[in-house]
Order: C-alpha cells, then sequence, then structure tokens
C-alpha cells in the first residue's frame, strides 16, 4: 500500500462515462422514434420510470448508482450527423427523411429526472427515477440510462455487501480491472466498488478520474524477473535522514542469518532471485517496502528474505509496510507471519514488527470473506478482483424503463408473468422512518396525493397478489426522490464519489441489521398507497382508461 | 428484423476501445517500472506471454478474441503530461524525478508481439499472446492486454456455445447493451458475439462502428403508449406501387372480425390500445411490420391484432414480416402462433403467411436454449441478452501474463499452488492436425527447436502432473501464432468484425464434434516437447537459471 493517496476529490475530471454517445442505445428506440412521429405523436408529454425487480444478490437491500453519469448523458444528448446518416442506412427505405431532420435537432432539453441521490439504499419495485418528456424523445433515451444504471448499482451492492462481510475495520481494495467487462468495465467497477464501501483501488486511471485512493507495489513477474544478486543495483543505501551510503546487500545477508537463526530455518533453501528482487524493491521504495512473498515459498523463502530486507531497512530508520500473500490458505499462513514478525519484533527489540501489515488477496468472494472473517487470522488488508467486479453470484441487477404515463393517462403493462406488471401513472416515493430512525417501509403514492404526516397513521396496500389493506403511524417521512434535472439543466449537484461512498455509508448504517443480513434477510415493506392500489385493479379489469378492449368493431 | 442491413464491413471505424488510456491499468506497474528503472534493469529484453488455465464454461475450447483491440492499444500507447503527473502526485515522495522524464517518452517502439489470429478455436494453458520488448514497457501493458483480451475471448466463447446449442438454422440476435458492465461493456460484448456465430444486435453504435447488422422493431411500451384507435395518425395508407389512400383501420377492423370468426375468437376481448399501436406501426413501416405480441395476451388479443393488420397489409400487396414473443413458454406458443399463421393462409388463400418469422426473447441462456433446440418449436430467431452478455456461468476468464524470460534466460513461477505455476521460454506453439484435419493436439516448444514435421513422429510429455513420454505422428502441423506487432509497428491486418468471425466459424468446423460438445467435452491434449519439459524439470529441481537456491550467505 502506499502510504501517500491521491485526494483530488475536488478535481474529479468528467468521467470517460460522461462521453456515451447516443447511439449506444437498441435499434428499436429509433424505429419506435419514428412510428411516434410519424403518427404526430412524439411531443406528447410521457413519463417513465426505471426500478429493479429483485434485490441482487438474494439480499435485503440495493444502493442505487450511476445517477450523476446518467445526467451527464442527458446533458450532453445529440446525434452527429454521422449518427444520423448511419441511421438512414439502416432504417427502412421508406422512412420520410424529414425525420432525420428531427433526429439532428434532438436534445434533452424538454426532459426532466427525478431521482433517487446516488448512493441511497433502495429496495426492488421502487421506482428510482422518473423520466418525463416528448413521448419520442424520453422513448430514446431508454437503453442508455438502464446501462448506465445498471452494472453501476449492481457492482456497488455487490461491494457493499463484501464490505458487510468483512467488518468496519478491514481495509478492501478492488483490484478488478483485468477481469471486467472491458477498459470502462473496470472504470466503472473502481468507482462504483468505492462509493460501495471499498477503501482503494488498483486502478490508476479510476485514481486519477475519481480521486479514489490507490494502491499497490508488486507482481510475482517482478520477484521471477530476478535471479541473482549480482542485478541489484545500485547495491547501497543512505540511512533515512542520514548521510553516507551503506552496503545494504552486505547487511541484509547478515539480517537473513539472524532471522533463520532464531525461527530454525534454512538459508540454503531461500530463493537467491526472490531475495534480490526484495532487495532491489526496497533500495528503489525504502519507505513503500510491501513485497509479494509466495512467488516459491513462503515460510522457506519469502518470509524470510521480507524479515531480512525489512529488518536492515528498520536499522536504517525505514519503515517497512507489510507483505502481501496471493496463495493457499490465507488465514493459515497470516496467522504464522505474524507469528514470525512478533518472534523478530522481541528478538530484535523492533516493536514496529509487531504491527506490519498483512495483505490477502487470492480469488476472494463474498462468501470466502465472510468465512474469513469467522476465523482467526492477520489480514489487514482484503484485495478482491473477478468475484467483485463480475458479481459472479448474480451478473445482473435486471433494471427495468417503463412506461407509466402519457398525455396524463396512467399506462400499465399487463404480463402473462404477472411480476412483469408495470405500476401506472406519475408517482411519489416516500421513505417511511420508526421511532429509532430505521427506515420502515417505501411508500408508493401517485404524485397528486398528499405526502404522508409523521405521526399520523395511513392505510396502504403491501405490494403483491392479494395482500390485505394495513395501517401503520410513521414517525418521520421523507421523500426519496429529488428533481435533479429539469428541462435540460443538471440541478442537483453531481457527486463525487467520495460524497457519494458518504451517502452509501450513512444510508446503510441507518437501515436496521435484518435487512442487512447477508444470508436470509428480512424482507422490506414497499406498500401502495390506496389510490394506486385501485387505480391498479381498475386497470387489471379493464375499467379505467388503461387500454380498453374492443367492445365493438 | 429489418431487412436492409448494415453492410459498411470496410469502413469499420476506430472503435471506442481503441482509445483505452494507458494510464488504464494497475499501480503496481508503475511501481515497478520505477523499481526496474531504479535499478537500471528497465531495457532488459523480457518476454511475457498470456494464457487462460481452464477452458471456460466446463467446456473443452475457446475463441481467442481481442486482438485487435490490443494492436491499436498497443500503437497509441504513450503517457500524457497529466497522466505523468498524476503518477507523480501518487507514487512515493521519495521517486526519483528522471523517472517521470523517461515515462513521458515511453511507447511500444521495442515492443513486439506475436498472437493467435483472432477468432481461431484456442486451449487452456496455451500462449496465445507473446510480448516481448523492454522489461519495464512489456510490465506496464500486462493489466490494459488482459482487460482486452480477457471479457472479449469470454464472451466470444459463450457465443459459440449459444450457436452450437442454437443449431446452424436459427438465427441468433444479441440484445443485452441494457445489461452489460457499462457502455463499453456492452459494445464489447456486441462486437465479440458477433466474432462467436451470432448474426444480428440491437446496438445500433455497435452496428455503426463494426458493421455488425443490426436489428428491432418495438417494446412494449410502444404498444402501452396507445390506448384507442383515435391515436392512430394518419388513418390512411396507400397501396404498395400503387396510389389512392385506402382507409387502413377500416381495412383492419374487416380483417380482425374474419380472423376471429375462423378462430373462434372473441373480438371483445382484442385490446383497443394494442390494435391502435399495431396499426400506426403498420402505417409507418409497412414493409417491416414485425411486432411484440405479449403486451396483454396472445391468444386473446396480440396475435389476432397482428394477423388482421398483416392481413390488411398484404391486401395492399406489402410484405408483413412477424412477430416477437417475449414472455411465458415461448414454444408452446410458437406453436400456437404458428398454427395461427396457417390457419389464416390457407382459409384466406395468403401463401406467405405460412413463413412469417416468429422472434423469441425471454430470458433466454444457453440450458433454455438448448432445451428449446431439443423441442417442438416454431421460432426462427432467438434473442439473447443477460446470460450471454455477462456469461452467468462463468463471469470471468482468468487470463493472466506470465514473465517467461529475461536477458535471454527462461523465468518461471513456481507457486504454492501447482496449477498456479508457470512454463519457462520463449516458445512456438503448433497446432498438429490428424489424418482428417481435425486438430489432434497442440504442442508447445522452445522457439530455438525446429517445427515438426507432416508425417514424422515426435515425443512429447502431455501437459500435467506425472504425465509419461507418448508418440504421435502429425498428419499436419500449422503454427499457431503469427508476427502482428514488430517493432512499434502492427504488421498483420486489423481484422474487421466479420472477418474475424468467418475465420471463428471454419475454426469451429474444423474442431473435432468431441470436443464442442456442451456437456462434457473430451480433453483436448495440449503437449510440451522433450527440451521444453526438461526444462521445467530443471528448474523445479532448482538446478537451472531460474532462481537458484542462496547456498551461502
Amino acid at each position: 500500500m502506499n502510504r501517500k493517496m491521491a485526494t483530488c476529490e475536488g478535481s474529479e475530471a468528467r468521467s470517460v462515462l460522461s462521453r456515451v454517445p447516443p447511439l449506444l442505445t437498441d435499434l428499436y428506440q429509433f424505429t419506435m422514434a419514428y412510428a411516434y412521429w410519424r403518427a404526430d405523436r412524439h411531443n406528447e408529454p410521457a413519463v417513465f420510470e426505471l426500478f429493479f425487480r429483485d434485490n441482487p444478490f438474494g439480499g435485503g437491500f440495493s444502493l442505487f448508482a450511476g445517477l450523476s453519469d446518467c445526467l451527464l448523458f442527458l446533458q450532453n444528448f445529440a446525434f452527429s450527423d454521422d449518427d444520423v446518416e448511419y441511421l438512414r442506412s439502416v432504417l427502412p427505405a421508406d422512412t420520410d427523411a424529414a425525420f432525420f431532420s428531427y433526429l439532428k435537432e434532438l436534445d434533452c432539453s424538454a426532459v426532466s429526472v427525478s431521482a433517487v441521490p446516488e448512493g441511497s439504499v433502495v429496495f426492488a419495485r421502487v421506482p428510482l427515477l422518473e423520466v418525463s418528456g416528448p413521448l419520442a424523445v424520453v422513448q430514446l433515451l431508454e437503453t442508455s440510462l438502464l446501462c448506465l444504471v445498471n452494472y453501476a448499482s449492481l457492482v456497488c451492492s455487490n461491494a457493499a455487501r463484501f464490505r458487510l462481510a468483512a467488518g468496519p475495520r478491514r481495509r478492501l481494495l478492488e483490484m478488478g480491472l483485468r477481469r471486467a467487462q472491458g477498459p470502462d468495465g473496470g472504470l466503472t467497477a473502481s468507482r462504483y466498488t468505492y462509493i460501495g464501501g471499498f477503501d482503494l483501488t488498483s486502478n490508476a486511471l479510476a485514481g486519477r478520474l475519481f480521486g479514489i485512493p490507490v494502491a499497490g507495489t508488486m507482481a510475482h513477474s517482478y520477484v521471477t524477473s530476478f535471479s541473482s544478486l549480482e542485478e541489484v543495483w545500485p547495491q547501497t543505501l543512505v540511512p533515512c535522514g542520514g548521510a553516507g551510503s551503506v552496503d545494504f546487500i552486505c547487511l541484509v545477508k547478515g539480517w537473513l542469518g539472524r532471522v533463520c537463526q532464531i525461527l530454525g530455518s534454512k538459508t540454503s533453501l531461500v530463493r537467491e532471485g526472490e531475495l534480490a528482487a526484495f532487495l532491489s524493491y526496497a533500495i528503489a521504495y525504502p519507505q513503500n517496502f510491501l513485497p509479494v512473498i509466495d512467488s516459491y515459498s513462503v515460510s522457506c523463502s519469502g518470509l524470510l528474505c521480507f524479515c531480512a530486507v525489512a529488518l536492515a531497512l528498520c536499522e536504517l530508520q525505514y519503515q517497512p509496510l507489510g507483505v502481501r500473500l496471493d496463495s493457499g490458505d490465507l488465514c493459515r499462513q497470516s496467522l504464522e507471519v505474524r507469528r514470525v514478525f512478533k518472534e523478530c519484533s522481541k528478538q530484535f527489540s523492533v516493536p514496529q514488527f509487531e504491527s506490519l501489515i498483512i495483505v490477502g488477496t487470492n480469488s476472494i468472494s463474498e462468501q470466502s470473506l465472510a468465512e474469513l472473517s469467522k476465523k482467526e487470522n492477520e489480514i489487514d488488508v482484503v484485495g478482491v478482483g473477478t468475484h467483485l467486479v463480475t458479481c459472479t453470484s448474480q451478473p445482473s441487477l435486471g433494471c427495468v424503463y417503463k412506461l407509466t404515463e402519457v398525455r396524463g393517462r396512467p399506462r400499465m403493462k399487463m404480463s402473462e408473468d404477472p411480476e412483469k406488471s408495470t405500476l401506472p401513472g406519475r408517482k411519489s416515493v416516500y421513505r417511511l422512518l420508526d421511532a429509532d430512525g430505521h427506515p420502515q417501509m417505501d411508500l408508493i403514492c401517485l404524485s397528486e396525493e398528499a405526502a404522508p404526516e409523521a405521526g399520523v397513521s395511513l392505510t396502504c396496500f403491501p405490494l403483491g397478489l392479494n395482500k390485505t389493506l394495513q395501517t401503520v403511524t410513521p414517525a418521520q417521512v421523507t421523500s426519496l426522490r429529488l428533481d435533479v434535472f429539469t428541462c435540460g439543466q443538471i440541478t442537483f449537484p453531481l457527486n463525487s464519489a467520495s460524497e457519494s461512498r458518504e451517502r452509501a455509508q450513512i444510508s446503510l448504517q441507518s437501515l436496521h441489521p435484518l435487512h442487512k443480513r447477508l444470508q436470509e434477510p428480512q424482507d422490506y415493506t414497499v406498500v401502495l398507497s390506496e389510490r394506486l392500489h385501485s387505480l391498479v385493479s381498475d386497470i387489471t379489469k379493464g375499467n379505467s382508461k388503461g387500454s380498453n378492449f374492443l367492445l365493438s368493431n
């Protein structure tokens, strides 16, 4: 780990993600837009909402993320001439040419969005984003908005679960770039795992763009690139704050003999190349010495080399940082490593040796992290790659974007799969808190309804089939969504990664532990107001303004 | 599906992916580069190789992909001043300032790469990419190259499995953008699933950048945005190739009555909004009519509306395309839909109605596609999203990049996990074919060894512990890798997506069916030459030029 970490929070650069081209969408958005345009319906006021149907990973909650990227996308939404020419080449030949002129002038100046702030704890079926504007335009936004929210929220929620599994003390390092879905997948993962509760990333570009603290020292290839002490150059080191070069190889060899003696180890099993690699790294970075110690054998070579070099550094008044373990049984090895550190500390009177950092990185999953947290071990920092960024146990959140209103009339999709049905109408969402400040339930009601009031009882229907009316008296009420984009303008501060991370931590802290359990969490209640429930019933029965049956032809 | 498809193969634009910034890598690449530079080892000639350890998805093969992106990345590799200033801010304060000047001048002009051509069938443990050049530079390339190859090869291999599960006849549409790991994840998925054997993508940007045929017509939101026939405008249609407007609503209503009559259905259960949506879409696109028919009820409304509108189109000499099913039991519904098409064809003497396209899209996985292929059904085109692009059953390939040689001396990592050990030395890779032209085994040997010859027996060791010497006489021999990048220049044509797709098809066709089985495939044999096997043994025993033991201190 590097002691010095980037803290350029304020200067968060415009992300690579802000350049999402509006053509990055499904072709059918354009064919539908044309059909609306052709029927002169493209400017009808319409409302879509974005939500997911199930909390991910079998958990009781999710974190909402991706909002800043959505807002930048909306602000920059415009088709280039090349985009339009491409569309002309793939849309049917009988498409009216005037439609392409229309596309060239499109932007989001008539679009407004209300959204849950990034980093908030959210639940299945609650509309997280409400997008209103001209029918054809808000339809065209669908795929891109889903793409920006889906993975961001998923990997952010995954990170929050790793954080819960790790406990609050252990530091977590994201290192999944090489396993992500290409370059942007990696960048997205670094940003949103940080928001979800990770402390560090290995991804240098994510550090630069998002101000995330970066970490990393060496790979096995560095170690195996050395084969002999002759490759170490320079061979001397100036003591910290002092003067006069010391023959560092000689000093380390002396320490290696003493370390082997007190541990009863054989210097003859120590790999010369590994010792050379550690020596060379320590000479380059005497204040940041943290090698990977399992290139050959931890106990026969790597750990001994580390102790010898680190003790020599201490003798010269430098502070070595620690070690990284990257294979085998991390818990068992970390105990052995700590035991050796303590033995060295005692035998050589080097108190700082007791508290050297041990980093563990070996295909860590949520489950192995949870098990690790239950077992005795001495791992201070855990690095996680593949399972974190690919969200192995559920690689997609399944967000959807559904039409809820056109020209002021509620719309609803009724599906042969009942859980694929949608909730009609423009809505408000409130979070009701109990007397302890824990979120108790989320209430979805029609936007024209009055907000619920603290201390006043209200009646509502839990989401789901055949649920009965219930009464609840909230101790506190908060509105879950805010106006974040109004008529083409961003009206909510674009949160930096660290601001969203702080919101996530606060939001998670307030959630009742029963909902945060990684296995078999208690279901969080989402309810509909009586009026919204009635509207759903009316449309389902076909006697409202949904889609009437054809009574005559 | 649109009849007209993009075919701009030749104009394949520079992909978004070609702009991978070199800072998109792990921080430890820079800390190691500095340590090499500090020890004056940064220009030592070094060789890395890239491979994966297990064939993905429990299968018998993989497809190699991502090469064009790697080559563009290497060609453009250079740090900006901002990159270097960022690195200065995060590397330890005692880093020598001259190192940052060195970084500013770095490029890949001294780097060379040999690689398997994109789209080739490849196997676990075979080095796919060999990267040689100055030690510090080739080390810096690690994470970015892994990121570009890992997911590309994984999703390409996944697509090949979906293709095998679907059989050669059925057309496959990729539609995973909204579920991918952010924007580039979606773009990468579209490109590499096409190479792996998909026919179409829904992703418009992928169509434009890579010349992939695009497809798509309408979503449920289009259907639910209509509630009454009053919203249909214009209400008339000019017959194909003819003149004089026809009252299209009136015409369709007539057909609806006749369709309901021959099928014994009730017009009173037909949704007016759905009929209006189909009417409106058909008026906009009379030659491209392919609606989604499950917004309310396929049999009571969607299918009847489709038949009425499509028969009216036929009457006006247009050719409707077909329908999309997006929920429920796709096989059962497709049989019902085809039965109705045939009935209409017969009753109304409209022969083209028999062969209308049926598209199925409903959370298709490899398994459900394989099951679908075994069951009776009438689905012509299958659309796949989430399971394809997220590679649900194994979301990471686990490619690694390992040092094999420095200054002409072989390097090897020996791990506490034996399968994490690497193969030392610079190598050549040959594919030995049997008399039927099927790949029989891949031979890895040291680069200085002579190539095996067809018809000449050779002795070799299968990869793995305690395998014994075996003899083989190949009928044909091909060299698996080509020089693709030499001293900073791309020396192999950058293949378009369709060229790589063709290679993949040819490469897969030659593979023996036993290796292509989706479940329990026969293992493909990878062997080491006797000389390479001896080198591994020597280094493992510690008596070669690997990393000697410290015999004295």
